[in-house]
């Protein structure tokens, strides 16, 4: 274990990642480089600097990457309407490739051999670190504790902590929760616990982003959403950066006690596993996308794009967000988006978001050929027979010689 | 116009059929057959007897099709979680196939030539009736009156009543509203009127299967959903036929507030179009249906349900339910349904539907594996390193070689 | 029929079209504009010239579209090994867009109001002319005299030339076949006579381009091809342009019996068909381009295209060339191109086409890790357990937990 | 290492799981079954009972299983049109699960608490053979000696055999060749060696099972091939088992040169390898099958098959035979199969085999419509112009509005 010289560690300033910079040094005798990042998170992330400091660390980089990651990250994402399993929105598994290209940079130029995280051996987040890490730089040393050390108990890592003058106090005020959390701008999510038994609800306390449906206003909220090739610029006529979009969302859409979802989802190293997550504006951002694209997409498009992403949501559940094959999903997609412009009306009302309008300089609803009323011959009605006749061609042979379809 | 017999038409007792009816005899010099069926549209089928037997049709059918058009179209198409454009559960589309059938079958009974209905030439009912007609009949003649008279407006329906002595007050109850309506067990239908600018709310009276969310009750509604084979069987321990099931959700969802849908949707013929549905019950078994899915089902086998999907609605929505590869999709859906088993637990609360708890006999949720407490060997983290290495290795390969990822 | 002004026939110089001529100056009273094009179907065009002038024909187009029609439509359908139902390789389908888009053009260009084609009521390339004529010039008028007329059998047509002065032995020498054919630089089509009844073997009379294998040459014939992002631009060291590219290939292939075909092909309109063909260069180049890809691209992208393709066949055989989706996939596929360079060596011998080697400065074929002797620690063995565990995993907790795989 | 007590050993014969027999009972102090199966490699297979009695072994199973392995997992595989990455026809993935499941039943029978193979740790096939221990047995401990031992150079084997009396000259013969090869009734495959290099031709003397078309007859070989849903039952007329079937395509197939294939592929490991392989009468069977379905089946059954196809493949490929989705996906294709009866023409020579002919009772080819000639009103082509506008409608939307399709 001697052939690391120097390692990145995503830091988060917290318990588990203050014992694994002391291990690292310790186990690997290497230098550690502490890599902090605020992706909206929504905890200071200037503290984790003394942190560092106390554990020895040299090489401290505390980075705000909430813009980038939004912009690059999550709107990109959204473009395909994107939900993993039916449900999830992935507010995790966006986030992650975000962290390893920032670390990446940062052994690069920081002449590191070795990159760490905090992970567990039996989730996604691992594979997610790692695929990007292998695939951005493909000499590099990946190190999981968690995987290779035997503090595999609190037990174990409070003495740990104790032997190595390891101040613990510091992340007591996070670490009252039963649960597994892990949060960005895009979502909070919440393991473990109760949620362990899928037949048991959620306490109505776990939640910290949002109001419950029942504590939210009594009267709804209406938002209007101004989009430019698919990505939302505007919110009631006020331009904001892409960050500041997204906080906007979670903000009014936590207060209208939109977002939550409970699911069992199935991970990618093999096994089933319960979550809990709030996702106020993404929730938001989902349905009004697909409202913006129902006037603004050719039909075949939009059933191309829904034929597609099922897979590109797999691509960024399972980690391969830095894999050619997203890449090549991701020119389709973006290709798709140069119509999408417009405006989106929702309501927001006690945990649900509806679309109540939508409009588009680019709309390729047509008033006239649509309306029930007289259409003075924008639309022939008698197409409509060969249309059908030769859509049953082939059904009509085939009955015609005797196959049945009942 | 002379060489049809007999034709079999798609009654409803409203004025608009009962023009058709006239319309028919006269122009095609034919006996017709009248049916009306009682898919759950909320409207008694009775009285259009009298009225069919007013204008002089002395074959007529009454049936109540509630049972079969649940059992064998609408569970079956939600067993593959069916959401047409990312948002539209197909109430109109599922109850199309079921319809034609009988008419066929009615046709074949009375040695009728001809089937004739009452759909536009703009929209899909018109392509679903004829598909699944011709499919099930090949030699059949349909007959589409609204294509081929030039009864083209209100004025010259009315006029052409008048002259026939068609009385026009038995429909007026209905015709008040200034949308077109469809109405079945799994869902109602609004269209036109204001509907047609997309970018105006739809009016708070329009709607008439749900109270809107604010007026739902301020405390949430429980429900235990008990599925077999992926069709619900029993709610809250009370084993229900499948038409029972739909109207207890339908009846318990819209008081909820559950299930309003404002959607622009791309029609078959080729233009977008605006709709707004209730879809109640509808909307509680689609949620509920992914959560017992969620723990019974196989990983790969639910993605790959996922990427069919979109087809699957696509040919339903496009009227091939009596397709050839409706029927290929279909088996593999129903075979992928043998341990979806279970009960799922629901919330529903103004507008919303959370799940908060899914068990099953079958459930494929190991806690023993996807605990974060001591798992007792049940899962080895190491394995974890050399799935990632070698899932990772085409792309530390091509990175290797200097190809970039970013 | 008065409202036609002018419009632009595709004109072949064949008696079909010349009829066509006749007829639409007679039945529309308007001005025709003659487009005649050499897309390498093998004969002279100028010829057209002097016959649409003896036809009245005032404004005569006679353009030379070889090279267009490799570089711009050829080309990119073969980036993606674009086969239609498993055999064919479209050689009918990738002309028709650019006959139209020229279509167009000159309509632009002369003012025209209506396009006019000789295609049947029954086949596809109606529908490819018209889709496209639609889609980039929404307000045409489009005729089909095909479907109009009553000319619908030799005789009417022989008796039309006669009564209009139309000399009819200027087709003579070709419509001694009793096939119908088409060609271009991609391939020659037949279809009809014999081969109306799917059991009969073709003749070997009818095929065109090619010897048979028992008269190809009995020593084999090596070419080594050089591709560019997906592209040949050389043939054995020799750069050459696309449309030489593609005759050198026809030549060469031709010569050693390669690129014969005889399917039953399902048409857009419903029917099946039976189609031979001969399609020598292009059955080399799908051969030599997947040997490119097979050590240029990456496996999932591979995979990913390979998911694709039969949906980018459907859209290029039905019509849909210049459609949104197909841009938005064409984006994609050539967006995988990038790293497809490099040399394929083929071998062919009586009618079939061998990869021998295939060689590329970007290759991911990487001989230290796939040896089967010693890879000095390149691959680590014991991965693979890790790899396999946890993709079994699921699999082992569902038949840990009773289910049956057999 | 010891709490094996049984092992079921898939045991060739050879030299290498010879001498895995002794070192697994060395290594793991237990019992070893060996299991030898005739899956039409073209060795015999009772030798193997003598060889392992000489290293001990008291539990011998040799069976010959070339029935059930045509029958129940080559032919399910082509009523698929299965192909890897457009070339492979999946020779030796499919043979890998008939041998699990069996080496399975034998643990069953035996008490066996683990099962072993000689495939090393690059190559799919430990990938396929574990995948299906795994679903068949889920408890089951793998041994994988290659990932294991240190035995990994000839050298080290050599002397392994020498110290432990185990008879090196019986594999002499086979073992002259520089290829790795592997054989069953489906093909036979070769790897290493010069093959390593991609550009490097395979030498003519590597091929076995087929001569070169330069070798093959002069004069064509006509075969008529009966086939009942979907798969082959008779060759000219006369009946036979499906191992019969397979055995006579390779001998006739293989006499005319044909199935030979020169491929650089992508290994579910992650690496690309170099591979050669003959399945003569494979090659036959995929394109005498596309030819029986292109005339029984409907277009869409079709085109969802070959969408479908690829998943297919890539399924079994990496090993996924007896997962739930690849149960799902056989469903599926088995009941697109039902109508698939007939006969097929085809005409070999020299490498290249085409299809001359197909008829069937089933056939949904329909002369009366497809003709060139007078149709009698079979085909209405005024109900084309109908087709073409509504399909163009979208596109026509489009322009009008602006959208440029060029």
């Amino acid at each position: 274990m001697s052939n690391v010289k120097k390692v990145v560690l995503a830091y988060s300033g917290g318990l588990d990642t203050s014992v694994i910079a002391k291990w690292l040094q310790e186990t690997y005798d290497c230098e550690v480089v502490t890599f902090t990042a605020d992706i909206g998170q929504g905890e200071e992330v200037e503290p984790a600097r003394a942190k560092a400091q106390a554990l020895g660390i040299k090489e401290i980089y505390i980075d705000d990457l909430r813009e980038e990651f939004v912009r690059d990250f999550v709107f990109p994402m959204f473009r395909a309407n994107t939900v993993y399993e039916g449900e999830y929105l992935l507010g995790t598994s966006i986030a992650r490739p975000l962290i390893t290209k920032r670390m990446i940079e940062i052994a690069n130029e920081t002449g590191a051999d070795a990159v760490a995280h905090g992970a567990t051996g039996k989730g996604n987040d691992q594979v997610r670190f790692e695929l990007g890490a292998y695939a951005l730089k493909p000499g590099v040393k990946v190190i999981a504790p968690w995987r290779e050390w035997d503090l595999n108990s609190r037990e174990k890592l409070m003495a740990y902590c104790e032997d190595h003058n390891i101040p613990v106090d510091f992340s007591s005020s996070k670490k009252k929760s039963p649960y597994s959390m892990d949060a960005n701008l895009l979502h909070i999510s919440y393991e473990g616990g109760i949620l362990e038994d899928p037949w048991a609800e959620a306490e109505s306390d776990m939640w910290r982003w949002s109001v419950s449906p029942q504590e939210a206003p009594d009267s709804p909220t209406y938002l209007e959403l101004t989009y430019e090739n698919g990505d939302i610029v505007a919110i009631d006529g006020e331009r904001l950066s892409p960050a500041t979009v997204l906080e906007k969302l979670n903000k009014i859409g936590g207060a209208n006690g939109i977002g939550r979802l409970d699911i069992v989802e199935n991970r990618y190293v093999g096994m089933k596993s319960r979550g809990c997550y709030e996702t106020p504006g993404g929730t938001i951002m989902l349905k009004a996308h697909r409202a913006i694209e129902s006037i603004t997409l050719d039909r075949e498009v939009a059933h191309l794009k829904d034929s597609l992403m099922p897979k590109y949501a797999e691509i960024i559940y399972n980690g391969y967000w830095w894999s050619p094959e997203r890449k090549m999903l991701q020119t389709a997609i973006d290709e798709s988006q140069v119509y999408v412009n417009g405006d989106v009306r929702v309501k927001l009302y006690k945990g649900s978001v509806e679309v109540v309008g939508r409009r588009s300089s680019n709309s390729l609803f047509d008033e006239k050929i649509a309306t029930f009323e007289d259409d003075a011959g924008a639309y022939n009605q008698k197409d409509a027979e060969g249309f059908i006749k030769l859509n049953a061609l082939r059904m009509r042979i085939a009955a015609g010689k005797g196959r049945k379809s009942l």
